[in-house]
């Protein structure tokens, strides 16, 4: 590794996270890449996240599984709650109870096995302020907090929770991340993406990444099941 | 549950957590015990807890597999690391990266799955003060970021991780447990236990517990594999 910096990186296979990736090579660190599967729906996302860490030349890729599934609660992991397709107000029934820290958590586990002192998550306060994990403060709690829960935080190593994204918009995320080479048609975005990646164009996700494209003036290559209305 | 209040204890079939349980039945609140396969060597603890949770009358008990292995850098989890059979300064090669931080954060879903707002956790600041993840400090910061990390949070409910042990020592932990009914003979301490429950004897977590019946005036029925020295 030769000095070279060691950084844990979440990678749900979406757009945010590929271009948290890039960025995070960019600055010149060995990129360890996580995913969960967490017992969601769209697991086209697993595939998309392998096929980016090899894009971007991640040092690794691991998938965490979770059975988050097991507790309910999520449109993303219950097949009992629909998946809206209209914006909502307030927090969206897509949240994950508590997944954000459940993920941090397990990336700092991992980052203080490779004593890596950067984990680098691609959550976004502009276009999903209703989830209380997105938040600019909540990171800085978890960061807080990671520093008194390791051996690293104890011996005074400064751990850093990264979040490139946090004040931008999509269209920023997508006119960055094309600027760093990311392919996004190895992303899927959609909360209800087939086994072969297509997305619904109708949820939100769909919504906020296809108006990202437009807005940076960017082709979106992104497939679709049927035609977005 | 008529009114009743909800809580998620954090059972590892340890006299610890076994006594939090017994506390937490004591003061009213619905229990629903949470256990981690988180590839421990020491799986007799899982038995135990299963014991220990139907002994004391929690509302469920659920096991969430937690492949924390897959990381490595723990004795208890890595089989290339020895356990130690000697007191250890700083902080000890049994502790798992980031445990406390993980499990709390499933505990936190859970929490907000079943809208309880109160977690309990056996740590203990006067035995195991080692461990970064077992100090006062570290659990008010979980407890800052959680509040800000959930709906409940956002909500203004505030949530609560209850840590009664925190500043008790071993005997005063099992003569509280006494107290309150709690059979420990149904627990498991040991970190290298066998595959009935009989523990080493002189693993640091033997040494404590015996240690902490006999100072308790407590009879210790706890079975060893062999006569301890």
């Amino acid at each position: 590794m030769s000095g070279t910096r060691r950084a844990v990186i979440l990678l749900s296979g979406g757009l945010d996270s590929a271009t948290v990736l890039a960025i995070a090579r960019s600055s010149g660190f060995a990129c360890h890449a996580l995913s969960f599967d967490y017992g969601q729906r769209h697991r086209a996302e697993l595939d998309a996240a392998a096929r980016v860490a090899a894009q971007q030349g991640a040092a690794e890729h691991r998938v965490f599984n979770l059975d988050l599934a097991v507790f309910g609660g999520s449109a993303l992991t219950d097949a009992n709650i629909a998946v809206p397709e209209q914006a909502s107000t307030g927090i969206p029934v897509t949240y994950v109870p508590a997944r954000n820290t459940i993920m941090l958590s397990i990336a700092l586990a991992w980052a203080e096995v490779l004593e890596s002192r950067d984990i680098f998550i691609g959550v976004n306060a502009v276009d999903y302020s209703g989830y209380p994990d997105c938040r600019p403060e909540y990171i800085a709690a978890f960061e807080a907090m990671a520093n008194l829960a390791t051996r690293a935080g104890v011996e005074g190593k400064q751990l850093r929770i990264h979040t490139p994204l946090m004040q931008l918009s999509k269209a920023q995320i997508v006119g960055l991340g094309t600027g760093l080479g990311v392919d996004y048609t190895a992303t899927v975005s959609c909360y209800q993406a087939d086994a072969t990646g297509r997305a619904c164009g109708v949820c939100d996700a769909c919504r906020l990444r296809r108006q990202g494209f437009v807005e940076a003036g960017v082709a979106d290559a992104t497939r679709y099941v049927a035609s977005p209305g």
